[in-house]
């Protein structure tokens, strides 16, 4: 399946085609021409579309190979492109789009539907903006433009997750953390490898082309970079919290363990000495035998002051806990941190 | 609104105006006009400038997209310059300039007030220093100028924090200074993002801009050069004060994760053999029916023993402990570290 | 032994030769000729291809010796190529190929056989694509991309192993992991220290061979180039993965350990108060002496009353964990995280 | 506070003048004239002085702002250089030195004594070395040159501090150590801060001042150069081994609780068995109504039979602690580690 | 001690002179001489060579002073080259080598007796290989390939030691190991301070000497160049290996502190709840006065009932610890680990 966008100032043409002898009366007539190849499945077709535009075999051979790095590469005087659209799930879903920059025409190969293609369809059509009344090079900038729109709400999206992920660790570090940080970091990492090359193929496109780019293609090139730019730029500072987030989550863990230890040492520290004096008062010397053998047992408030004993040695442990300052732990709930 | 600002050596003219079309007059007139618009909502206003200046579409939508790049962009003879003025609160603030910079002219564009420029407008009022006497290069190095200014107290104020921070982990490693850290860090990167991309547009307009700047614009660009610069070391060192902060943090807790540890294992260790001892004899063997059961309950010094013996298997583990040097813990309060 | 591969567009030559001397005749013959010499243990037959070829003596030490970096050098009008073809086992095997690029031929030399070039000298004999129509530069091209290609497998095996090892870490973080993740680790840095320099390989030869090299192969060169571009990508990707995934299993190490400890804490805490309690009542006071001697031995009711106190007092236990949130922690199966 | 040292190959002049007038002449007078100004709190003689020189205001203010970064500019054919000294105390003291290079002169400012002015001073009062035979430059050079020179005594004090760590962690990991460790870190930060920028002012007065400087001066200033590149390579290696000793130091603490909760684990374990078999043959159940109650209490062997399975208790438990290989760590000193 | 070695493609002449004066017949007559300077405390021997090669001061100040950084440095047309000579020991040592290279001789100072400058001698007096049909150029490199050469068995030592501290950690990860992998971080940081900037050399020597080498200099320092990269690519690698390493070990100091608490959990949770049983029944209620007070004392089958409860009570924990997955931790050596 072939579609083909032609245009000028005036007016456009929009048509599927199925004969791919057909292109070259239209090449020949119209000053801008876009033809979108999305079935990639069928070698003739193939075939006979790279007989037409010239396309080297080594390009076709990327054009039909999934998940290539962005790259820009020049056969004479035609400029192949490959970059990638990123769309948001439980995964990011990265789909690759391939297309030749001639004089007069775009050729895109596509496996998948692209929404950035399709607005700038939709452009052409309604003739918003400036791109009916510019060539080629304007609308592959278009094209590129679209591609890289679609990476915003991505990272838009990881920022949010990034800053609930900050509230969750600093509130309440929960197991489930741990694999939510490494997804976020996961996924700028997969955002970051799509788009420092595709930066890399808009400062070539400016630089290498620079003799073919009308002013205004190369303006709307330039902000196309500084997006790119600004994209890097947000990636890199949310790899740097995302990195810092697994720091704080580690610190929360230790912080938390301190405080069931406090908790474990506390019980323990206050029950042992009571425990003891229990045990001591539970022999069984005979104390008919002697006066030294716990005389205690037959004193008039034996019993009492033997309680009394056992509080004040708890007490004294309390008093020696609270003199370390570790009371506080007990007296908090866990969902508060 | 629109306040416009126009200058020579002798004086200064200040006035808030309402029609677009005076500017024509007032650009003509004078050799230095400043043009502040304040009110980005208004669409038709906008229009107006856009044609008086000859502003490209891109950079009007620069314009009115807040949260951009620090950038620099060249569009005939003018330039385009976006930067941010920071400031502190519970969270630093930044607030967007772009302007552009023409032979005659600065037009600036912000959606908040801005200290930065109102300093750069009395300056003029008062005729302080130079500006009075210089061109349009000279006011935009002065705005330049004024919104870096605005980053020094704010890395003051973080550097303090981290001193403080420094002071409270070595001393109290309590839940809170993590959170404190990580949100000093948080800043950090945000003042970072805000004043490389910064020294970036000083650096090209410093380069690009050469032929277009008076010799006192440059050395005064130049300086504004190396005041970020300044900057940027501080930012680097602070970041790295942070991170070293979070190891001697994880390193504290751990340490009182280590105290915490040893007084339990002291607090088991020492009343560990006397229970057992005490338990022993609370047993019930009948001593009556051979002289192997229990005879100890029937001596005459059989209680003291029985204590002393206890006493001994404490003092035993007490020096086995004191030994390995475990001791000092206990007799440490934990707010001395 | 020494296998000569001579071809031109129309038929290929292929024969295993044991006198150098007909070397001479056959590169004077034949447009394109590659020598493999596979026995590099005889001193006389290197010391005869030495002669033949003009190889320096410096070049002849590295052929001989294994584990070279990879580098590419250039005597005069010779290239002098060293590279390495990875295959996988336990670990991974590099196996080292040097070859010289001279106008009309190849020299190669290897230690063992090599899938890359018996691809390479299939594609000869059956001639498919374009090589045998194009010069020894050209076959030097099809011999880096067999190498090249070598490389994908490993990094997608090494891929799939970490994926493996973060569904591991995330549901049970045995010992085990913490070894699999190193050796991942481990190689990964031999593939990176095998890719880097074949990368700049191909980078040096593209661009110093540049006048020497058809149309054609250098395409195939740029192709290549941008391979070893992308495995680089990829292998810096699964290292900061690997990283991430050491932190991960870190703070499930840690997490783990919490749960240890909260059960320890429960258990001990919910014991110890009826443990006391029990304690106290199997002391020995003399109840007939005075009335404030235990007389709750002697109650209607004493046991049972005792019994429920017991209960409450470590229903107290189990209500304040609780509250802290703690008790979660018992309710779970560990190979549930 | 000006004083004036004024040289040539023959005599040198040495004088405290308190009327900026006389420079005039002491500059036509004689070859190579040095200004040092320390009292930078009188307005009016700097502004004298300021006039004199031809210095720029923004220089100026640069001299009067303490804090400056390391740095050089070129007004006109003058350069202006900001670096610092520093000296060891509790902290790394810095003091700022800013001088002017003229053709003939140079002009320093101080806030406070410089050790390395007092001995370019002496160098050339007593005319040790070439200083009186070169010009400015030269002299240029050898200030800049005892500035650097200040900077090896820090670093090797830090780098003995560094090993004294070293020792101290892999003995005794004691609290104070972490806190030892950030200050070192620390004072390498402001080490590198001040070096850094120095290399670079030499750098660059290499590079721009190349035809103002005599060959030996130039030669002077390389070797300069050489040492600033030798204390960075310093202060790195030491950063390095600073955050290595960090990790090593975290290591150690986590031995040490691996220790403590050994020794916790033994005793509980060692006690638990024997005071089970104590608490229940100190239960009361009575033998008098059943043979099956308790029957061992009235046994002739009884209480030794019992008190040799405590012991055995005791000793499985020890067999099979000493069989996971625990037991080492109860008999080691802990400051042996 | 002075010794000299001359040579032309015939023959050699190696002696050691005490006069300095005899230095200059030696130089005219012989195409290449090599002069080596053992004992560099004699300052009138120093001034002596001084004057005789036009040495600058500054490059003598650099032979005299031990720890210089490898540099190399242009006088005139001499090169003055700094490079360190490593042998293992306990510690890496280093030994420095300073030499003047100029149009036919070359000039070297060494505190230390140099492996390295021992095998030059002896392929000068041996005439192996090329050496004496080659100018100073080929002696200066000559010399410093000798001193890369010694890198090598540094590097690979400690590649066995990074190896065996793999298993060690793997296997019984004792305190020991944290102190090996230190050192071999610390001696792998030694060594990259001696070979990059070695590296520096060589590529400086290489670029700024080429039209006083001879073509096979150029090649042989190429190779030097060459193995140099191949050293950092190493040293590099290995520093990551250490650093890896590091984690390991913590996480197995982590895994080892979970099973001990894994233990101790055990048997506290084991031995709790029969314990307080046997305590209950140690109580003294009176049986006598209320069928309510422990009437199981009483009971036929009292004693074994409660031995029953204690066992099924321990079960129902080791039941529930089983089902949690911890019984492992008991069945395993630590030297498994």
């Amino acid at each position: 399946m072939i579609t083909v966008t032609a245009y000028n100032t005036e007016r456009a043409y929009c048509q599927t085609i199925f004969d791919v002898g057909e292109l070259a009366t239209i090449l020949s007539t119209w000053p801008t021409v876009w033809i979108q190849v999305t079935e990639l499945e069928k070698p003739e077709v193939l075939k006979l579309i790279t007989e037409t535009f010239n396309i080297h075999q080594l390009a076709l051979e990327d054009v039909l190979t999934k998940r290539q790095r962005a790259k820009i590469e020049q056969y004479g005087e035609i400029f192949f492109i490959i970059v990638h659209e990123l769309s948001n799930g439980n995964e990011i879903n990265s789909r690759q789009l391939c297309f030749f920059l001639g004089k007069n025409y775009v050729v895109s190969f596509q496996f998948e539907e692209l929404q950035s293609l399709k607005q700038v369809s939709e452009r052409i059509g309604s003739n918003s903006g400036a791109i009916r009344s510019q060539g080629a090079d304007y609308l592959a900038s278009a094209i590129l433009d679209g591609i890289i729109d679609t990476y915003f709400p991505i990272l838009e999206d990881l920022g949010e997750k990034l800053e609930d992920l900050e509230d969750a660790i600093l509130e309440d570090p929960s197991r489930k953390v741990i694999g939510d940080i490494h997804q976020v970091k996961r996924q700028l990492l997969t955002v970051r490898r799509t788009i420092w090359p595709t930066r890399e193929v808009l400062n070539t496109l400016l630089r290498d082309a620079s003799h073919n780019l009308s002013g205004e293609s190369r303006l709307h090139l330039r902000d196309c970079y500084d997006h790119a730019v600004e994209l890097i730029d947000l990636t890199e500072t949310y790899r740097e919290l995302g990195a810092d987030l697994m720091d704080v989550y580690l610190s929360s863990i230790s912080n938390r363990m301190n405080e069931v230890m406090k908790v474990l040492t506390i019980m323990a520290s206050i029950f042992a000495p009571p425990t003891l004096i229990a045990a001591i008062y539970g022999m069984n010397f005979n104390p008919a035998i002697s006066p030294y053998n716990m005389p205690e047992l037959n004193w008039y408030f034996g019993y009492p002051l033997v309680l009394i004993t056992m509080l004040l040695a708890s007490l004294a442990v309390v008093v020696f806990l609270w003199w370390k300052g570790w009371l506080g732990a007990m007296g908090k709930r866990s969902n508060k941190y």
